[in-house]
């Protein structure tokens, strides 16, 4: 059988030229990007296309002998954006030990409040990074750093990295920020910088594609499950008792369906990629009064962008006149609550709406010890001269993949892959539900 | 110095008349309800009164060597009302417990849903309980006998108790509970019935008087202090980011003030005790911009109950007409975004309402012990023939408490004591914002 | 009926001189030393002694309006001494605050290691404590001043008092650092100094009288009952499995008690108050063979104290020739395995000795929110000029407490109490095993 | 580019012959024996070999088609064996769920104590599941059907199996566990007997091939991480800290390695796959005194089957005379203490031995998720008539791995791959400590 493959090249500023720091250290083995052949890459998922059978090499992140930048001579920047996460300040802990130890570089700038804090406006200085600062951060949620949201102008932010000295930012963030990353080394690629973006994907909702399991998504799947539970005991609690939980995954149900099977407590669990009916005599509401009449009480998981076909257009302006996703936590609790009422049948719903709560707890041992990797991969990547580029996870190793690869793409919850099944097995949730 | 002082009588059934079985066991001390010296009572507060300084004595819980019921012959019932509060079910099965071990009562029915399960209509039948049903309940939040609000008739109530027996009925629930204990008492009096009515008092916002410390209170501090942290990591994520958390309290600001306490990260402490102003240049609004000014980051912590003159009446419908009292959660977090609008100042509210999440948590270690005390005092307590009264805790000790004097009274915060003080100095927030 | 009463005098450095910088600040109630009045203190405990029946009253700790020393111009010191305990960083911090808040002192030092921190031969200064040092410690275990035990030279200790200008110094310790803490005061009353000593009193074994609940205590039963439950998991998942655990408590089974009830699967509690005796019928060897009979598996909690006399004295001797108390956990351990060995009956003994783990976890929200009222009552003590005294707490009060009163003492689980007959009826040890 | 590759064939009772009874259920993708293209079976690792590079396929896990037995008219048994682990109540969960929803087998025994229940000899007859049995024993950490270790008479319990009617035993279980899993299939076979022996591998110490991360493994590190911040800070907490923890792993020491990158405060990181030196000038105990002169404390992290080679022969013979590894956590106390005696430099050792306490918890929400696909692989195995083998999990996916593949293999820590490197970046450990 002869399987064809290809290799995903990335992004550099250009040839490698110093020997590493690292060279004479015991317990390293690096990477050889010379040697081209199977066993320094990594088999990506075999596909099946029109062209044949075809397998997709990834180069595996990890240290390099040569190294592009003389880390004595330039100064590095970090950047966290977008929503919170569980493990953010470990990834920022990582970057500035490893950088510090392995490399030498003790110039460091951790911008403040996003990308906001690379622009002219920002009121906020960078903060100096070192061993010092980030030595216990890791035992915290958030972000030491803080956040923010949104776009600002390309120019006025490498015009930031040049006047600090920067030769390597590291974003940290979202689908958004991985944009604003790929946006940057356009930029400095067009107008001839020498200055490297490599970016450690974020996404609590675990929807990036080439990242196998996005840190912070275990620490937040630990506390979703704790909320179920907490719904679990209000529900038996109760005569008809539903608990309800409004679970994070505005396109992705990979938080709802990994509580859900943490617990199985819960008997209906509602995703964005699996439409659901509510009326009708196989729809969720004649199904829960079913159960109730048999079990007195039900869990309903919910992932925050479900079921958003339910609900009628007008009603998803806000105050301000901006449309809005209305809120299908809120719409299922008003749904159940008025069916029951008709039905002249006591229903009691406990409504779970956990939010930022899971998302701000500090990182689990898991997610702290996977942060190490990712943060440490990316100082590697970005001191060999690499730039457009994010630290991937596939297949239990680390990889470099062009962000360009990642970016827009969704990860989502497969209908008919072995996750749904599983949840559909371990909910006993009826078919008839679902579209 | 002369001290008056008077004895608190409790209501009994009658007489007692046989010999507790505990006689002879080792590592028992009686209480002699015949010697009525001041080593046998406790002191209460001291009260200063028009007639000069008096003292209260109250009876202390604990076994008598005389009993009034005959053990081997009664069957008892246990029954929980109202919300879920941390430690239910370790009161019950203390009660089990002591009833089966203390005295050999073997015929224990625990009724489902509330005062429902007492009532003709009720399709649940009781729940037998032993030793093997109760043994590891206490690991879970919530009750295994279910709960239900609101009043049944009474008459119908008794009936059932003496379908099956019951001689003693324990009743754990809040003050609507134990106004119904209270009615159950009275209707069994007037009816020359032989059932003692035992209360042990639940409040999960530890407002009930003659209850130093209301069991599950520790518990729920405990969670909120952990949503209070999540709020403080969210504030500081973001640019002038406003954690902003309703905790419960109808009335009392008891959790709001001993959370803010143990997590002194929180700057705002709002409770219904003590009035506060959100306009004005000393309002709370006008002094949280300052302190984001300064600072960027502010907590604020708001007990359900507080500030409900702010919101205007005609807002407090609900949808089926009924009013209701308003969110005040949610009228703050629209007045600080508006007001921040206004003002043209970024600002990000970060709203958290874990409502039944602090409440459905199973007991921690204290509460647990704490909950071992009550069961077991409550079952001395009725074994001995008293009726009509409550297990109570104060100075440290556990006392007996009729019905009548705790019920409808409401232990608050006092804005002149210890506690709001130590609020005040932990969160510095400005006098300026209080009425 | 009259009752004696004593009042319990404390010592002073001399007439309180200046307004409380308090004044004028709202929700405050000041303490009025110069009423006498039964309103302003607090009954102890009632003692019947041969003179009648008397009442001991101790002053009430809170703010007073004269205070002694001119906050502008002092400087105050903390020491942490001995072994850690969850809460020491809460109490620090608490002191900070207090001082700097509500008085004004803002020269404040940490001195480090303990009392060797206040000697000559001490390499590390002391930490300059401020609100930005203090700001998050109370969320890690442990002291931020380190700790050590032992006496040093109280001149010494003195002079480096005065170099500093220290005039007032915290000392948070158990019974050595209050002995040190009343040495030190009596060398500055015998020298006409103007220091003043107050001691937060620590003990993780609750043994210190006038301290109704020491903090920590409850966060340590709280992590003792997590291994209680491990055991008891260990215990059932072997054949004939018993699960000892060995948890802290020198004098007292204060710790081992209050865990036994938080985790009532403990069958055994042997606590230094109550003699046990292994061998013969009714001894612990052959109850346990009685029970793993019928239940296969027990669970077992021995205080470090317990069953001192069981151990051979010639077996109480460490490499270097020192005495020591031999080690009843592993005493215990091999006594089982033997018996059961003659026996020949297989048994798992699982053994747990979780020592430090329970004493270095942070605070729970109790202790937090305790140890926030003890520091800041502390402060209020020392800056009216009190000296030679410890903050108490007794009958849910705060009080000051002359050291010379506390010292040497130690409170111990009564074997006729509510609490060990708790216990008996918790576990339903047979009292054949006790002496 | 060629790649040679090899299918690894699965031992089977025969041909499949009935219908999946999943056949028609809605969100299921039935795996395709038949098609032996490469996208129905996974790419192991790549090896290189004397004759080329080659690819190791297996069987993907899965529910098939066709089953071989006919699940109403078979029984099922489970039996757990060896030490405990979280997760096990979790599998045992799983699989009866599964047999009784996805195939409607209803008749299901869990033997207790291991391979004993299946024995003679055994005292205790099996325990039915069911629904009911299995609900919440997830939330319990251990094994509701005890465990022991050892073995026991192959016909004996074949014998047992037959009596019972089972056609299905699911063992869970270690290295040892396996080999009996072998024995029983292979006797099995050798009768020709129609029942078919699947594997659930367990393995605390995350050492079995073909694992990639054994169950239980995240719940122990983050126990284990717990344990190290105590540790860290009673290291900090006394003049000359060292916090020593031993923690499990006889052949591994991949629990250490993951526990230290939780809590990078981990100085020193020792395990049984590199050996160390104490003594000399690059010695740990060297190294250790110079790190203790500059920073005060230390924090110690070994492996419990590290180090053996330094302790005397004659030292590790217990009191019965029976050879035993010698305690390396006891033995470094003891090194140190002696050591720092001898420099007279005070030093203060505190040692943790977690043991049980780390593997006696409930499984952490992804164990808990993680341990309910396995239970249902090992069921789609083996009601497809697999038979001896195991459910591995390697690359991501879920496989099939003849038993015989993972016996007597041990996954060790490769001391030039990254999670050693990452460790010796993570404690900047000198390599001179090393041999």
């Amino acid at each position: 059988m002869k399987i064809k493959y290809n290799i995903v090249p990335v992004e550099t500023l250009g040839q490698a030229r110093y020997p590493s720091p690292l060279i004479g250290t015991d317990y390293i083995s690096f990477i050889d990007d010379a040697d081209g052949s199977i066993n320094q890459t990594l088999f990506s998922e075999i596909s099946t296309s029109a062209q044949g059978q075809g397998v997709e090499f990834f180069e595996l992140a990890g240290p390099r002998e040569s190294i592009y930048f003389d880390p004595e001579k330039i100064a590095c920047g970090i950047v966290t954006c977008g929503g919170l996460c569980p493990g953010l300040n470990d990834v920022i802990r990582s970057i500035v030990n490893s950088l510090w130890f392995d490399y030498g570089v003790k110039t460091i700038y951790g911008f403040r409040y996003g990308y906001k804090g690379l622009t002219k406006s920002s009121e906020f200085p960078p903060l100096k990074l070192d061993l010092e600062v980030v030595d216990e951060i890791h035992t915290k949620g958030g972000t030491i750093l803080s956040s923010s949201r949104g776009n600002q102008d390309i120019a006025e932010m490498v015009q930031t990295l040049q006047d600090y000295g920067i030769k390597i930012l590291f974003t940290i963030g979202g689908d958004g920020t991985l944009r604003g990353a790929q946006a940057l080394a356009q930029y400095i690629k067009d107008n001839n910088l020498d200055i490297s973006i490599v970016a450690v994907p974020k996404t609590i909702d675990n929807d990036i594609n080439y990242i196998q399991l996005s840190f912070g998504f275990q620490t937040a799947v630990e506390a979703a499950y704790r909320i179920i539970e907490s719904a679990h005991i209000e529900a038996k609690g109760a005569p008809n008792g539903v608990g309800l939980i409004k679970l994070m995954g505005r396109h992705s149900g990979s938080i709802a369906c990994h509580a859900t099977l943490s617990d199985i407590n819960v008997n209906y669990c509602l995703i964005p990629e699996v439409g659901f009916r509510l009326e009708g005599s196989g729809g969720l509401l004649a199904v829960l009064k079913k159960r109730l009449k048999e079990k007195q009480h039900a869990v309903i998981v919910v992932a925050e962008g479900a079921g958003q076909d339910l609900i009628g257009g007008e009603l998803g302006v806000d105050l301000s006149g901006n449309i809005r996703l209305k809120d299908i936590g809120l719409y299922l609790k008003e749904a159940i609550t008025s069916y029951f009422e008709n039905e002249k049948i006591e229903v009691n719903v406990k409504y779970f709406d956990p939010s930022y709560s899971l998302r701000s707890v500090a990182a689990n041992a898991f997610d702290s010890a996977y942060c190490l990797f990712l943060g440490r991969h990316a100082v590697h990547a970005a001191i060999s001269g690499r730039t457009n580029v994010l630290v991937g996870f596939a297949n239990d190793k680390y990889i470099h993949v062009p962000i360009a690869m990642a970016v827009g793409t969704c990860k989502q919850v497969n209908r008919h892959g072995d996750l749904w099944h599983m949840v559909t097995g371990a909910t006993q949730q009826p078919n008839s539900i679902f579209l």
